[in-house]
């Protein structure tokens, strides 16, 4: 998307040297508009976890060109394979909920796999990043296109008053490549006219609605409002939500949705008050192997000081405010599952379809019969 | 309640100058404990509307006392009763949700009307406003008591494990003179010698829960663990909560339960979950006149700043931090209301009741013919 006009994605190769990957570091945004280098698969591993890039799609890129750069690097050791296997692993433990993470990392494996010399290997991996990351983009255009007419459909209930779409953190386009998938139909639907307003939750404790939706939305001109977290429900009551589009960190066969925490007392909101909720999602974001949400999407377990602490912007110094007593301990879960029986519908690259194995797989054929049994 | 083994009340009367109130600066707690001396009416409205006392109990007390000061100052004027009159308006009119505080200043325009002379006036003004105050703490405690059986029989299903306790915002001692409502259960229990543990709400966007209810678990003893306010469901799904106790700016005459924005949330995954939910009150917090919560009780809209901002400790300074891009609207909503279904029970000044009309009364029985029709 664009930033003062100019086009950006979140993660591309450095033009000046194409052994260095580069990203948008979202730890200071909206704050700092900075590009970091990163040159080593330690550092991706850094960027990862310190969630210099996050978000479902933008962390399966970074894991391809993480695996990239571990070729670049297995290339000058003894041991070619083991050397990228154990990279493999150190990308795959950054973060456990996302499945995006193993998936490319597996995708990167098996494209090295299949190729003989250390250098036919690495411009595998190179290929693949590539791959990887134009896909993520395609997917979610993709998507955009099939949440557009959805938002069409309820857009025209509304006699030109602006269609309310509510969001839980950021499933933008900086959670992407490109695009994003919970943004991708609202910025369709803004670009071809459609009154469109986003009510951003602020997403606590690292507050990325009110830090990046709320960013991104802004320099692409949607109309937007910043809520706490806990006006959701309210909103609803009242008439002032038209539907809600969220992302999701790891969607299981049968339609589970994990995804930041928070999501599912939104989902109850939305059952409460007949308010379509739907999940956007690339196929990436899908576990074939899970069909039990609840008890098998594993809940990444955050720093207890992210809810005690807030950061920000505080006379043109980005710093760290302690909200809590500085003795009260916390706890800071990453995510939670929405159960499928509240989810409108999955909003995929390949079409709009119910929350339920049957439907999932009647678009995924190729995955209808793994995970039987 | 007890602060470093000294017991305070919120408010009270000043011991070198009984024609002064005094308060605790709740803006500044956790980081500074701070009494303020409030010797005007025009000073106890900006008190109340800037929340340095606030919670529906405690601005009650401090509307009490602030008619007290109306009235001292009423002395001194051509005419005391408009002059008491316009007071009364002017507390009334500095939050609209809560109910406590249009009771009080009724309370006290009665007392006072049923005097002749301006000394007596004024002394019923005195005499009531620590009659509120008094009372205020003496139903609490109550409330406590009658919490404490439900405590007490959900524990006995815990084996010695810690009751796990949900509460959202700050029901506590410090939105009253003394106890809390919500909280007074929960330290009845824990004095009690029934091992309790508290997961508090943060409650974005003023963090009464992170700041307020963490700091007089924490002095008074009590193990609890901050969460944000996404995180409850989560927790719910999980089996870790045992039971949500909050407290109600208004509840109607029916059983809706007007509280801080996002309780709702909470009833609704409390329901989802089968966690029992109660809204812990004394009866000054019904309004007798109201039968529809959602479409009657006023929902205050306070300043943007208070989302795109969050304040806290740095460095030993108290300040304030913006989190959101500068040009973000954001929209705040004060309060949600609860439909009644979604509440298990009332704990009352009187006992416990389900939140419907015919049970509220049956407790309540002098309203019972009023608001009818």
């Amino acid at each position: 998307m664009k930033i003062d006009g100019r086009h950006y994605r979140t993660i591309w190769l450095k033009e000046t040297d194409p052994r260095v990957v580069q990203i948008i570091d979202q730890n200071v945004l909206p704050h700092r508009f900075e590009i970091r280098d990163i040159a080593t698969v330690a550092e991706m591993v850094v960027a990862i976890r310190e969630m210099q890039v996050r978000g479902a799609g933008l962390i399966g890129a970074a894991a391809g060109y993480g695996m990239y750069l571990a070729a670049l690097e297995a290339g000058r050791e003894h041991d070619f394979d083991s050397a990228v296997f154990h990279a493999g692993d150190l990308l795959k433990a950054t973060r456990p909920t996302a499945v995006n993470l193993a998936w490319a990392v597996g995708r990167q494996l098996g494209a090295m796999g299949s190729e003989i010399t250390v250098e036919r290997k690495i411009a595998a991996a190179l290929r693949t990043a590539l791959e990887i990351a134009d896909e993520d983009a395609d997917y979610c255009r993709r998507i955009g296109m099939h949440g557009l007419r959805i938002l069409r459909r309820l857009a025209k209930k509304k006699n030109g008053a602006p269609l309310n779409i509510l969001t839980h953190c950021n499933a933008g386009w900086l959670a992407f490549v490109d695009y994003g998938s919970a943004t991708a139909p609202v910025y369709a639907a803004h670009d071809s006219g459609i009154p469109v307003h986003v009510w951003v939750d602020e997403t606590r404790p690292r507050n990325q609605g009110a830090k990046l939706t709320a960013w991104e939305l802004g320099r692409h001109g949607v109309p937007h409002t910043v809520i706490a977290d806990n006006a959701g429900g309210h909103l609803m009551q009242h008439g002032l939500v038209d539907l809600v589009i969220v992302g999701t960190d790891r969607t299981t066969r049968t339609g589970d949705v994990a995804n930041k925490i928070g999501t599912y007392l939104k989902a109850l909101a939305a059952r409460d008050n007949r308010v379509p909720f739907y999940v956007a999602l690339p196929s990436s974001s899908f576990d074939w192997s899970m069909r039990d949400g609840l008890k098998e999407i594993p809940i990444e377990e955050r720093s207890a000081r992210e809810v005690k602490y807030a950061d920000g912007w505080h006379a043109g110094e980005h710093l760290e405010i302690r909200v809590t007593p500085e003795n009260s301990p916390a706890a800071n879960f990453g995510f939670d599952v929405t159960p499928r029986h509240l989810v409108t519908g999955l909003i995929t690259e390949r079409g709009v379809c119910k929350a339920n194995e049957q439907a999932i797989c009647r678009l995924f054929p190729e995955y209808s019969t793994i995970g039987n049994g």
